[in-house]
């Protein structure tokens, strides 16, 4: 019976598989949960649904009963982690964070309210499992280098960021001393004109909503050209601290053959 | 009397704060001024200034009231500070960049004229304010940090805007060339023409305005290839320029390390 | 006449020209492929090909003629190198990517359906021929370093595309959620609403559709704010990566430096 | 007499001038070629131009005046240079680069023809003459340094230039198969899909026009996203080179430093 229990949780625990990736059980569960947000996406769209509308009911019924019997296996197979050992342990694991998301991913079904847009929301969050399982061999690496590089520099970032919403605030309020009267619709207070002061400086540029008059076009130049340093700023920062985490594997690399060569 | 005067200046003097981070009321007064600036953002809205209009008078009067307390305290306070000593010294004190700050936050309420739309930038300006404040701690060392590298690059960064204002010119100057015959009202003059050349080059791209002839289209696709440049150029700039700044503490650091290990 | 084939074997083959560039004929064939994709693409407008139908027929004649020809000498060259010397070498020739590649710029002709817009596609692809020669030389070098920094850093750059599709997903799904009763034809479905998402992610901001109820305006503005991430996070990984691979070169030669020094 | 050249020399010749930044007569010069040029552009506007327009005519004679008063001082003062010394040496200085851009600044007035807009872009010629002016004192390093950058990376981003544009061929092919029969207007041809791809892959997205079709908004999607790279690749390139070009100027800094330390 045991055997069979650590079988299954070196089959499901990422952090119990001794060989390089997945285990062909996680590698099964990764490639459902991609179909299964797939088929929740294209579902929203009427013309694919009116194909033919049970087909999608059926495969919401076969996934839910697929992640059911993962979620009851995962529990089950819980306790070989010492952490989670014995009734009070399964408790605990129950209230872990990756077995919440997991509930969250089949509950909503048992909980009848399948017609609302909410439901889609949480179906969509079974893509988030994903999450635990990217976290391995070799991307664990690069989520590591990425994370060191942004918490190294997040005062910087914070700092550019504040700077960037100060420059927001800024120009929307320009644009709305000097358009409101003629685009009381658009510009008519500052929260209207955040909405053209955004996509402005993120050099999105709808072009829905445009200042016309002359100061308007004066302040809104001066805004755009703000933008190449809200998005020059953060890149500068993060390329520099990317380069940083990446060099200081390379220089531990150096050191030990430095002392070598001594 | 002295006891009550210096226990302010700690509390309100951000230089005057031995402890990591805000004092308890430095934390206070930068969360009012936040919910003031959020205060008058809003209340530019007419939906919004219309569901009470005594309840935004109000919190005006309120605002005011504390920050004409806080002005006079800190006014009173600065006698702690050597400079500020004496009659003389507050004197200097109220003319100080900061105390000008404080008091343009305040002042207008005071000489009636509430109505136009300079009183909302007035207002606005209360979140300056909170560049003091965040001068402090952790963030001081990003503040220095993003200024070195700023100003050790800074011809750089210069040349750079120099060379997108001829090409935002030259630009302007083809469309204008090409394109004045079609759309007078649009490309009729090299000012004109500097509206999209700006939404252009800055790629925003707003697309009220646009070249219609094959020439003008021409002009404008190398204009937003090179619009490329302009974002690649200083971003590059100060990538290499941050990496610079983030190296100069490691190599100060490791420098030590090697005289140790020595 | 082994001589004749040799001479044609270094003429043709760009891993038998010793000399730094490319051979003359490779030059003239780059020349002519440059000049029959310009046609194939100026051919497409109905106001050039109007001007004198026959002398875009005349003119992919001479081309198919031409790569007909270089095709017969390259695979009778072909002799020259080791792997391809006998008919069995040459029969193997024949099915190397670049000599399908070759062989699909010239097909199209002879199976003789000219007219449809599959055959524009094909002809395109002799553009792809460039890639074979632009192997060479200083360009080598560059390559070589583009595809290094690309390769290091393959699973930081996955994992950001990664985080820009969940992004994608999760922004397209808040609008779906917020818009889709408002504008059913933009937002009716993830699907449709993922074209939003897409343009605005990429701050190309097209604005032919955009969010129009408080909410979706909301979602929009923090997507715009994203999108910056969405740049930033690749182009500091590129320019970190970039960074590393030409440093390497000068650190080898550096190492050398010193050992020669000591 | 000799003396006075000598001191006409100094005055304009850039290089002539022994102390940091421009000579006055040089400072002077630039600031009226900034004043001419901005006349020029606002001159185009005709609103500005009808406020009194012999104030124009006036000021472009007083402007003409005094650069060809300055074209003869410096035709004068250049024999104060050894290789243009002598009758011989004078023709030589007139068919130099720079005489010849101070010529074309001046000529168009004397040939006559004031009306068209070829004389407004020589007009803007003149700013050219600022950069030979530029090109001093503390710009001069910045100049060296982006030059420095740019040449070492020349063939890097020539490649990204070239991936860049073999990308945006297929693109607008891609759009032109699927999209032409929907809207021949804009995705007629493959030069006319040019534009949009122009649009997109730069990430300026004007929005004038966009595909319609599924498949045209499938690829244009991926375009927008390869859009991107396109980006991140130079901007990368560039912050990598910049990267290099600044800290070759510490190295052979800091390797004196460790000599004089040994």
């Amino acid at each position: 019976m045991h055997r069979f229990r650590s079988m299954l949780y070196r089959q499901l625990a990422p952090e119990g598989w001794n060989q390089p990736g997945l285990s062909p059980s996680n590698l099964c569960i990764s490639l459902l949960i991609i179909v299964a947000a797939f088929i929740a996406i294209i579902e929203t769209e009427i013309t694919v649904q009116s194909l033919y509308p049970p087909a999608f009911i059926w495969l919401e019924y076969l996934f839910v009963i697929i992640f059911s019997a993962e979620y009851l296996a995962r529990l089950y197979a819980a306790g070989e982690d010492p952490r989670y050992a014995g009734i009070s342990g399964r408790v605990r694991y129950l209230f872990s964070l990756w077995a919440i998301i997991d509930l969250i991913a089949i509950l909503p079904f048992f909980l009848g309210f399948l017609t609302t847009s909410n439901v889609f929301m949480l179906r969509l969050l079974r893509i988030a499992r994903l999450l635990r399982l990217a976290r391995l061999g070799r991307f664990s690496r690069a989520w590591s280098a990425l994370a060191e590089a942004l918490s190294a520099r997040v005062y910087e970032l914070l700092l550019s960021v504040g700077l960037a919403a100060l420059l927001l605030l800024f120009s929307s309020a320009c644009l709305y001393a000097v358009e409101a009267s003629n685009q009381p619709e658009a510009f008519g207070s500052v929260p209207r004109a955040l909405w053209w002061s955004i996509a402005t400086l993120t050099t999105v540029g709808y072009g829905d909503v445009t200042p016309i008059t002359s100061w308007g076009k004066l302040f809104a130049g001066i805004t755009a050209v703000a933008g190449i340093g809200i998005i020059a700023m953060p890149t500068g920062i993060l390329a520099a601290a990317f380069s940083d985490a990446f060099q200081k594997n390379h220089s531990t690399t150096n050191k030990s053959d430095m002392t070598s060569t001594d």
